[in-house]
């Protein structure tokens, strides 16, 4: 892809140094205030900056559309990047906090370092209750940390208000998404078989596809001043690779290779997770073969044979074949929206790169 | 007061009008959206509205201030005395997650309600857990709410950019007050003595002080287009007044009459918040006395007895007539912040009446 890595370290920078106003801003505060303040910084350390690369890449199809020569990105679209990655990084803490996760990009989760913190320091009450509000409030910090980066860079942005209303309709989408994921789960068992699917599908295509590709893509267009036309198809584009890069991921978390994926293997049967994957099966099994799986996904302390058996299942479905084929159809519809479209030709290219990447990896 | 009575009802019906766009957009992602949309609305009903006086008379006191005749508040001061008050909403709803508590406004608590409505639905697993993480999901809602409320507000304002960073400002404040609040509790046991009532002062400052009175007070100053000592002047009067005001309530929250105040008397006792008037009983009382206090604060238990007992301490200590002695001195440079400063002499009265009231008042 020809986004250069000069543009991914340069918001990472950009996201150090506004981090690094803040922990001076609580200087003033006292210890405590700083030491929150650091917690917060550490969670916006690492990631795949997945969200800043679509972002910048959408702003490149755009402001090099008329040029064809590669423009340099100014520090609206720098800053808005790491605003996405630092709103995903309270997004993060939230989740983690909500799927009683314990770790994170390979460290304690937010909840389970502060939880550290405070039995390290003596202090009073239980640690994991502390750990537990403080990653509350550790949530709502990063997201006042992600507006006020975002803020910065639209300061002297000539095409501020319509990135402004994308960002908003982005946050309120995620956060109904990721609402609808739990009552998802937890409605399971009262909603008809035949729903199962589409409401699936309803949560990837709000919890993930226009999160973290779609509105990233036209929160960078936007910022290069996108005409509509320009906008849609990036729009036509994120939608579908988003959807193709979540059922991928519902794949991985059933069948993925534990040593590549860094994940137990089967870990989504465990957490019991409500993918596509599960409502195709459960559409075509036997009354008797439904029950095993719903009795068996979101036990913990499912075990090799367990998970060996659900794999199978899902496979002899027919499930994981229709996955697949949806997969592909997604990613070649993602492909056909950029034909003909008024973008830059680099970035274009770019993008089917990151397309077939998501679509291909095994991590 | 001055204040029109039109201007809080405006603002009322402003927040009305906001969250029924949120709940026809929610209706295109189902009946599920629009029932969490629906927890949001809900919240956000009630309350005394002090932020939102604040910002109006703040706007007032500057709009006012060349003409001496009364101007009509926009819909930039409006929507953001509406958006101060969704944003209150929302760290209340965390709070109370924080705190377990049970109640709010006289009705359950978000995190309640909402595990009565997974109870109601007959969803899978334990309705409590569902109850506190859609409790979260419900509180990052309305934080995007009220950000897009302030935002909509903005849109054709003539002084967007200062207003837009006091507001980012008191966010960052707020949440930080809050955590130092928590860590404050927590680590009571391990901090000198001495330290303690510099300790509770810095959290009344950032999470009730600047937070209720004097954030809400600039923001609708900016708005107006202040100039720096029409800013200076409101901004000095605030942060005396608000922790006046939050000196009131810590003596309401333990010698509060719970026919007035509508909560238990001593109720600040059981929660065993560290407030000034405990850090400065602890200061002159003997040590056994203060072993006592440190065993008997903080626990639900407490008997009328346990609670005269602890009343009677802190009165004797002279904590009592010091906080009061202390609230009284706050009220008085407040006062004077206002003398000769070059604001509208209407909204000064009414300024100088929101404070007799909030040091004065009994509930």
């Amino acid at each position: 892809m020809t986004l250069s890595a000069d543009a991914i370290v340069a918001v990472s920078q950009r996201m150090e140094r506004f981090a690094e106003d803040r922990l001076a801003e609580a200087d003033e505060l006292g210890p405590d205030a700083v030491s929150f303040a650091r917690s917060a910084a550490d969670t916006i350390d690492g990631g795949k900056r997945l969200r800043a690369r679509f972002c910048l890449t959408g702003w490149q199809a755009v402001a090099d559309a008329g040029s064809g020569r590669p423009a340099l990105p100014g520090d609206d679209v720098v800053a808005a990047a790491g605003a996405l990655e630092i709103f995903h990084a309270a997004a993060l803490v939230h989740d983690d906090l909500i799927d009683n996760s314990d770790t994170r990009r390979g460290r304690p989760a937010a909840h389970r370092a502060l939880e550290a913190a405070h039995g390290a320091a003596g202090w009073n009450g239980p640690s994991a209750v502390f750990g537990r509000s403080a990653a509350i409030l550790l949530g709502d910090l990063l997201v006042a940390w992600s507006d006020d980066l975002f803020e910065e860079g639209l300061r002297a942005a000539p095409h501020a208000a319509s990135a402004r209303a994308e960002y908003a309709r982005m946050r309120r989408d995620v956060t109904v998404g990721q609402y609808l994921d739990i009552a998802e789960e937890a409605a399971a068992a009262t909603v008809p078989d035949d729903e199962h699917a589409g409401r699936a599908l309803r949560v990837a295509t709000f919890k993930s596809a226009r999160y973290s590709v779609q509105q990233p893509l036209t929160i960078g267009a936007a910022l290069a001043g996108a005409s509509e036309a320009q906008r849609d198809a990036l729009a036509r584009f994120g939608l579908p690779l988003g959807l193709a890069f979540q059922l991928r991921d519902d794949v991985l978390g059933v069948f993925g290779d534990s040593a590549v994926t860094g994940k137990p293997s089967g870990d989504d049967l465990r957490e019991g997770k409500r993918t596509l994957l599960i409502a195709y099966a459960r559409e075509t099994v036997t009354a008797g073969a439904r029950r095993i799986i719903d009795e068996l996904l979101g036990d913990p302390a499912l075990d090799d044979q367990q998970i060996a058996s659900l794999q199978r299942t899902i496979v002899d479905s027919g499930a994981l074949e229709r996955v697949e084929q949806l997969i592909a159809r997604y990613a070649g519809e993602a492909d056909r929206a950029l034909s003909g479209a008024a973008l830059d030709n680099a970035a274009v290219g770019a993008l089917r790169d990151l397309a077939r990447a998501a679509v291909a990896r095994a991590a």
